[in-house]
């Protein structure tokens, strides 16, 4: 990370959006060059990245905004695509380097290829997985998108796609079907946001855990992000290659 | 706990059964004087008391004999009584001793107190309860009936009925009802059985918890009421009476 | 608490007086009317109540200050008062009201009820007690007066002084002696601080934990003292009379 | 695993020994054909393999012993050896096939090589590292054996030797010195075995989590050692060679 770099803020009146602009403010190898939520009408010239914790909707909107002017690069933290905003998402890729990614911890990058890779050498058939989350009494969707890249990483590992193994939340009467993979969820409080991935046999069990400290956290990672994205070649990254993961 | 005493197994091919077995048979100051399940004729004048593990149907009727006999006590481990045989197991209980309990361990219902008096102290507006269980891949029933206990003593220390906060399991999007009480559910291996009470506000959390270690746990707690039951007055109990924690 | 109320900060400079400063200055109905450390000359006829988070040694002396001016109240965070220093603080509170507490939160003060009353129930002989604690790398001291509290609460609900049962920490070979409450604690990254009691007999175990979420936790509770503290009657008090448990 | 074939149990008596009984007998591919301690004289011209649960001086002449008779080959679980001793069982090594390690289950395999991944990703300057176990109030050593694997491979992670890293309990005063691995022990009641390893930075922590379920774990890992080390060329092999991770 070398030189100045100057970042626009796109979902700034959010929650992640206030969180940035105090990581940013506190950097002196970054400016903040422009502050906007959807509706405003930024001066993109002046950023070399946009990091963009909106909706779905202005996200895509911004990524095609931007692939139009070739440039600036995007960090997209939005989740919950629906298949045309997908697509647009696609088609800017093409022309501007995009990071898009679910959570931009470190750590939660780490978990991932580590559930990858014991999901691969636990057989399925004597070891079960489940993925618990908990969050603040605020947060109102669940499974949580971070839980969902835990889960598709677990069946990844199986050689599966999540959504052939994923079972319904359990309550009532209802049996483990065997490979299943099952989520339960938390909401409490102020708790910032914790992840655990579950592999037990008959005879032992393996946890493998995340817990999110200081509420910077996110906004870190997006930072550390836009700096790798800003002179990258046109693509859709996420996080794994940020962190040089890809390859591995 | 003095003299020897004799013991009838009631659903005795049962997973319960079979651990009632072992952990009978190596005490020398009780003797297993039928074994037995439904549709077998057990001669109960043989027992002090019947320990059984078998399913609300058998239970109902087995009280009903041995309220119709005066005799032997019970200790009923079974859970789901409809309201016929509840009314039955009710009606039996003016005629003979009756401990009855969805777990028998000390632990468990030391947590049941410590629940209470923690949700009674924490102010519902700041502070949230879920709770939490874990159990092996073979239980088809969720949340635990253990799991339910807890909630109960939560909205009791709030001078509530769980049935009216008691939230469905978190899956979509939902929001947090505030002073609703939620519910998860994991099923893996062999997991004997977790439980855990989560208490969080904005910026704390308590979790209470309890692990079975030994399979043999729930057998033993069972042996400790049977003891305790079988010189006692007619009337239905709870393993809170046996553990003299009522007058508390 | 009504009315505004004037404040002083004592350890202004350090972490917890930082803290203190936030917490009270987000608050309309306190002023905060003097900010001060050791070797400072605070006019302390401003203040109602000071809270006090420095070292034994500078608390010793602003108790002593306080009492000879028949006032403020104080609000004692120090912890390690020696003999000398300690008999300074009693001294004090024959004329002025102090609440002293190693944790102001209002979670570990309800553990630390819990921690006894589970203490009490479980007989000795079969259930051992552990304390697991785990603070931030910048933490110097273990295990922490947190930890040592709840040690207390378990020795006291068995009957005993914890100084009497405290086991050093494991390390090499060294039998569990029966009875006897061992201590462990994790020094890592920014971990604000997890309290785990441990209880565990051959068959079961019982896990009573409080964790912090946001740093702001203990000056919040502080604050609360102060507010209960500043008409109280002279006399040395902690945060189970401010919370209302002494009497229960 | 094809064939029946013949296992000696040495160190038959103590507890690992009986729990191997157990295991042997429930199965119909192999056949326990000489159960002894140190003292007696088998004999070992009956057995394709001996599993060996003792301690390091009976491992020791064991293993010279099959070395000189040109087998049967080796399942060391003992620990503990000095430097004569592991002289011996090395020497041993180039006539007969060995198999030794501290802990023979899959899942603690699995998450020592989660360990060394993770800590070779995260930076030691940010991430701290330490270990806790818990075990019954009957294990006399901290840390255990299986606590120091872990260690090893946390430290291997990061090109460096436990020795170099490793702090000792904390207790009292002592500063955390940069890039060091801290060791915490639980003792109490029945708990069978649990290891984690915790990293943690000032934003976010990771924990791997191991929790042995059932006391029959160790035994039936120690016999698939067995099945796979009695056809295997002269050599000490260790449990991430039986479980095929060493080319990983």
């Amino acid at each position: 990370m070398t030189g100045l770099f100057h970042v626009g803020i796109s979902g700034a009146r959010g929650r992640m959006g206030r969180a940035l602009s105090q990581v940013l403010d506190a950097r002196a190898d970054v400016m903040v060059a422009a502050r906007f939520d959807r509706g405003d009408q930024p001066d993109l010239s002046l950023c070399d990245v946009v990091i963009d914790f909106s909706t779905p909707e202005a996200s895509a909107e911004l990524a095609a905004a931007c692939a139009d002017r070739g440039g600036p690069a995007l960090v997209i933290g939005s989740t919950g695509f629906d298949a045309d905003q997908e697509a647009v998402v696609q088609a800017a890729a093409a022309k501007i380097a995009i990071v898009r990614s679910g959570n931009f911890s470190l750590g939660v990058n780490i978990l991932i290829g580590l559930v990858e890779h014991a999901a691969l050498r636990l057989p399925a058939e004597d070891w079960d997985i489940e993925v618990l989350e908990a969050h603040h009494r605020h947060k109102v969707d669940a499974p949580s998108g971070t839980a969902l890249m835990l889960g598709e990483a677990a069946a990844a590992g199986r050689g599966a796609d999540l959504k052939d193994l994923r079972a319904p939340a359990r309550e009532g009467l209802a049996e483990r079907s065997p490979g299943s993979i099952g989520f339960a969820a938390l909401r409490a409080g102020g708790i910032i946001g914790e992840h655990t991935v579950l592999f037990a046999s008959a005879d032992e069990s393996l946890t493998l855990s995340h817990s999110a400290i200081d509420r910077s956290l996110f906004a870190k990672g997006a930072v550390v992000a836009a700096a790798w994205v800003r002179n990258r070649r046109p693509g859709l990254y996420d996080m794994q290659d940020v962190l040089g993961f890809r390859q591995a």
